[in-house]
């Protein structure tokens, strides 16, 4: 899957990574650090600095060679490149442990994201709040979404409910579907959907401690 | 920060992204898929055909020129160099709605990761079970830790408990932590660390939504 823009043409491996650099560049800023080279960025995020210089000099010219990266401007077109820029409106379907956790979530809004609704079948959960956030009976969510313009449906709900949710939030005009349900989502080619799988973290880890030993 | 086994260089990009791998050839396996190309793999994970290459030549020999990979036989060497062949045992610190997610999240189990215990402070939740695994105090993590042979502590403390969640981690004997707050912990260099950003996701999502409109 390539994405173009203007005469680039960028992998979504590089896209992928932007987000760790955005991260990797706001915790140096928080430590004061205001330049960085592609050497010490590379060593944050475990990528070789070639990398950097390449996933970046798809979108324009960063840094200066011999000195390195502003920080703050740096992640300031970064964030840009990323529509972090911009706010974006979410609803999470399920309230799990995971949907509680997600929305108790404490980085998504200083990047952009407000959760506009909370969605759920159990009449015990419907009408109680979480961070001030309401939840709903999941049969109102093309109401919901179309009234707060929400825009990325997250889903937490199980496995066997997570194919007919995904459906619901299209129907009801989203745009992008955060997965975090363990299985294919199949819904139309246009919506965006980005699954999660939590053991993904674990087995890098995995592999790590399997060359120690 | 690079690995080295045998002769072979093999970058943290590359290893991160052999979890992916792992993952969509377990998906195509359970949808009945016994060869797949590099290009149907690549445009399943998002990568290109070339950088699958070239990510599993690093290894050793795998597929077919002309024919494709054998989906269970990649499927088993990844999970092989993964470590995914091996149990691990695991922990959690910090029983909130994102410990009490991971702690019922049903896709680590299959992968080799044994929750072995859970540690938390509040005398509320000590004594009590999760899944079959038993909440103790922090206190006891020690004890715990070694006579269970827990290997890979996971921290989901809220931030500001993290780093000396973390310490007594290290003390306990941990190898590797899978941190879950949005600090950067600070622990000897023979600890291996893997931080997690739930906005990371979001953040990709943001970027192809941006394009669209």
């Amino acid at each position: 899957m390539k994405e173009s823009k203007g005469n680039a043409v960028i992998s979504k491996a590089t896209i992928d990574r932007l987000p760790l650099y955005y991260r990797t560049l706001k915790l140096s800023q928080e430590e004061g650090i205001e330049i960085i080279s592609s050497d010490e960025l590379g060593r944050k995020i475990g990528v070789t600095p070639e990398q950097i210089r390449k996933d970046l000099s798809a979108f324009g010219e960063f840094g200066k060679k011999g000195v390195g990266y502003y920080v703050r401007e740096l992640m300031r077109n970064i964030g840009e490149i990323l529509g972090l820029n911009r706010k974006w409106n979410i609803a999470i379907a399920g309230v799990g442990h995971l949907g509680w956790a997600l929305a108790n979530y404490a980085n998504f809004s200083p990047q952009g994201f407000q959760l506009q609704a909370i969605f759920d079948v159990d009449s015990d959960k419907i009408g109680r709040y979480i961070n001030e956030v309401e939840i709903f009976h999941i049969d109102r969510m093309k109401e919901i979404v179309a009234a707060r313009d929400i825009q990325i449906g997250i889903i937490t709900v199980p496995a066997e409910h997570a194919q007919s949710t995904a459906m619901r939030f299209v129907e009801a005009g989203i745009k992008g579907i955060w997965n975090f349900a363990p299985i294919k989502l199949d819904v139309p080619a246009n919506i965006q959907v980005i699954s999660e799988d939590l053991s993904v973290g674990l087995s890098s880890m995995s592999y790590y401690l399997s060359r120690q030993n």
